[in-house]
């Protein structure tokens, strides 16, 4: 194997998370940490990760690099292409890190997963400042697509170019920040928001409960898709965005806030958030409430990828950019059939009997073959194109009940194709048992005409490989099954 | 028709949001602006909110009610039940509104949408205080859930429980703000986050793309399912809340901000921000953003529904108490196929070829099957008894494409029926058309057992006759079809 390796010195939350991604996008990972927890608390990092990243993927996910515990730093960072300081905010500790790294590497990128340094402040004293920079990711490092990229006026370009390079590789958006400043960009706004609420705890206005249900059942949801400004475009109307300053911009000289008032950080203020927080969130684990978070995080991500907008168009780069590979990949189907799809049984998807619900069988199996559509090129620009692939006729059989919780695998057979039809066999799988199977053909449409057309020429180069290396796989029993009643039971 | 009426005064964005979310939930509106522009703006949002709401629903919506556009305040406040201001952030004027809207109405709750009064502020004045309070929601008004509910201590209290019940009759989430404070509490966030921007985007810091970048990659994502408290309790990790707030308290006192500092709000920064705003979002006009404002935000509560979490819980609760109103299953089991079900196709529904995916199919049958199973006596207290109808298998016909806001009706014919069996055909119609059909198996079964058995004489003494009946009926062409490639087309 020639994975490339990244080094990930600190282990906790935020290294875990950054560990994760670059395993799961096929890097090898090797992680420096004193603490005798930090293997447990990597391995929980790393547990959520896999049970929710490959969901966002259309395209197969590389094989899992290897993750390696090093003794010491030195040992970590050894033939590391990439390294990511995610230590405690201790500026001293942070120097001391740096110089251990550049003692062992030369011209390697540094990124620190700091929020409370400049780049400037932890370049002070290095070896080699200009390889060291901001790098700084949101929790859940491995769903969020968000890293800001900080350098100063010491870095070296082409080091930072790489290193948004190597980001966008793992699936992440390097925000460049073009001016160093304190807590960057988006931390700023954390806090902001953060003193301003807890005034309003101190001050007995609202509950904790309180104010998470006035941001989540509102702005909230804004901001995950668009952000400040472009909400307020909206909101200034055909006026457009000069009509929204001017009406608003007075309201700023109200004395609203008690922004820069910092309330005593006492125990009473402590127990009193802890308390209300135990009473809105202690019905969960904290455990329950990460798998919560992911799994509506993959829902909201999921969507934006429907929309091609905002995170998920980082998404459907990162599915582009792997795409060629996969689709070599796929063409060797070692006696397999595709594996295309990975899902979660959520709530919605439960029926009065506790099963999956009949539709979310052919949602499943769309999620597949959607998928696989993609991975041969006929994807959203093919179809904006004016060419697509249409589904004429689908046979469906259940052969088990996939109920809440259930992790299921959509997996593809080509039973056959040709230049203007394709001929489909869709397993939905949990673990070794088919819970459905669906046969569908699917013919090649020109979406104008309305009629059946020969795809293009670069979709069939890539299907009807794949299509040649299926036939050798065992024809399924149920291919070609009708409905009916056969004999009494 | 005895629906009730809704009093909205003041035709903007937001005005013509709670029409629209009034409307679509089966209210009279009435609607009193001066504005000779005020019949365009609310059909204009009407239109978004007819393409967007329903998609949220998984129960039929009512019948939409009537728009009327008044020519006095006292002819749009006659006979309603409840009363929105939604007038300019003016309090003399919004003073006189209220003391117009006394006149003509008593006892009638009167909600303010303005987010820079406090109710007490409101009052002043009035002939009956008691029923003027802030109801204070967010645009888009018809997708967004919060209504921020403010009462001052002159607040009848039955008032303000009734207003919140008609809220969450119209699918809103009122959040009872126990104590009156300028800005309520969601803009107090909203006004800190605005500041710290306009100081980015003025010291050049960072563009208004690159801070909607901040927020939309990140925290907004995060903010959109859980709020500002449960994220950070999750980052405390299992050391719990505590630690988390001990960790970073200190943080508080860095001096990062300038909260409490106002940028002048000059020529000069309001050109730097429609500028930037410009370059950001101009590819778009503001009537495309809204779609893909509003495109969004259903997917991010749909994926919420799914889960039974946040404001996807408030959207369940809301079918909830529609789905009793809404099963009316009225069949002559005679020598028809039997209509069993009304649709329209949603914005949800649609895949991006613009037509109904694939798995919206098997939702419309299974809307059609269980209109049946229920029809028959096997609904939903025959499988809390342990028995139930599962599906074996379907076969799937796609005949042509149904389009957004296409009515399509599901009609059921029994092809063949014993103890334990049920063989349908279900035909997807759209006017003389059949746009898709589904053949499908049934197999009733023990539930606990996990086998099949008999179904009860109570289901059997009503399935048996329709199948008789049934038996006339030709039958169709395509059942008993398998998917297979026959020929070259």
């Amino acid at each position: 194997m020639s994975a490339k390796k990244a080094a990930i010195i600190g282990g906790g939350v935020i290294g875990g998370g950054w560990a994760a991604r670059f395993l799961l996008n096929g890097w090898d990972v090797s992680v420096f940490d004193p603490d005798p927890e930090a293997e447990r608390k990597i391995a929980e990092v790393l547990a959520n990760a896999r049970a929710s990243l490959p969901a966002l993927s259309d395209v197969p996910m590389p094989a899992e690099g290897r993750l390696r515990f090093a003794g010491t730093l030195t040992e970590a960072v050894e033939g590391a292409a990439y390294i990511q300081e995610s230590v405690s905010e201790r500026l001293d500790l942070k120097h001391r890190v740096f110089a251990q790294i550049q003692q062992a590497s030369h011209g390697i990128p540094v990124g620190s997963s700091t929020s409370g340094f400049k780049p400037s402040e932890l370049q002070q004293g290095a070896a080699d400042p200009s390889v060291i920079f901001v790098a700084h990711p949101f929790n859940p490092v491995y769903l969020l697509p968000l890293a800001e990229v900080v350098p100063s006026a010491k870095s070296d370009p082409k080091v930072i170019e790489n290193a948004k390079e190597i980001l966008r590789e793992i699936g992440m958006f390097p925000l460049h920040v073009r001016k160093e400043i304190d807590a960057h960009i988006a931390d700023r706004f954390l806090e902001a928001v953060w003193r301003e609420a807890l005034w309003l705890v101190k001050d007995g206005i609202a509950t904790t409960e309180e104010i998470d249900e006035a941001i989540r059942m509102g702005f909230g949801l804004r901001w995950g898709q668009m952000g400040l400004f472009e909400t307020y475009r909206i909101a200034g109307g055909e006026a457009g965005m000069k009509h929204f300053l001017e009406q608003f911009g007075p309201c700023l000289t109200w004395p609203w806030t008690k922004l820069m008032d910092v309330p005593e950080f006492n125990d009473e203020l402590v127990e009193l958030i802890a308390g209300q927080s135990d009473a809105q969130s202690g019905a969960h684990s904290i455990r329950e409430l990460e798998r919560i978070r992911d799994s509506n995080l993959i829902g909201f991500l999921r969507a934006l990828k429907d929309r091609n907008w905002g995170a998920g168009r980082v998404l459907l780069d990162h599915d582009k950019r792997r795409r060629e590979g996969a689709a070599a990949a796929a063409a060797d189907p070692g006696g397999m059939p595709l594996k295309m799809a990975e899902m979660q049984v959520l709530p919605g998807w439960i029926d009065y009997n506790g099963h999956m619900t009949e539709s979310r069988y052919l949602f499943a199996a769309s999620e597949t073959s959607d998928a696989f559509l993609r991975l041969i090129g006929a994807d959203i620009d093919y179809v904006a194109g004016g060419h697509s692939y249409y589904t004429a006729e689908t046979h469906v059989m259940h052969l088990g009940e996939a109920r809440l919780g259930d992790r299921l695998t959509g997996t593809l057979q080509v039973l056959a194709a040709d230049e203007k039809r394709l001929h489909v066999f869709i397993r939905i799988v949990r673990g070794d048992e088919t819970v459905a199977s669906l046969e569908q053909m699917l013919l090649h449409v020109d979406m104008k005409a309305g009629r059946t057309c020969p795809a293009a020429a670069g979709v069939l180069s890539r299907l009807l490989p794949i299509a040649a290396a299926h036939a050798a796989l065992p024809r399924p029993e149920a291919a070609g099954r009708h409905v009916g009643l056969r004999s009494k039971a």
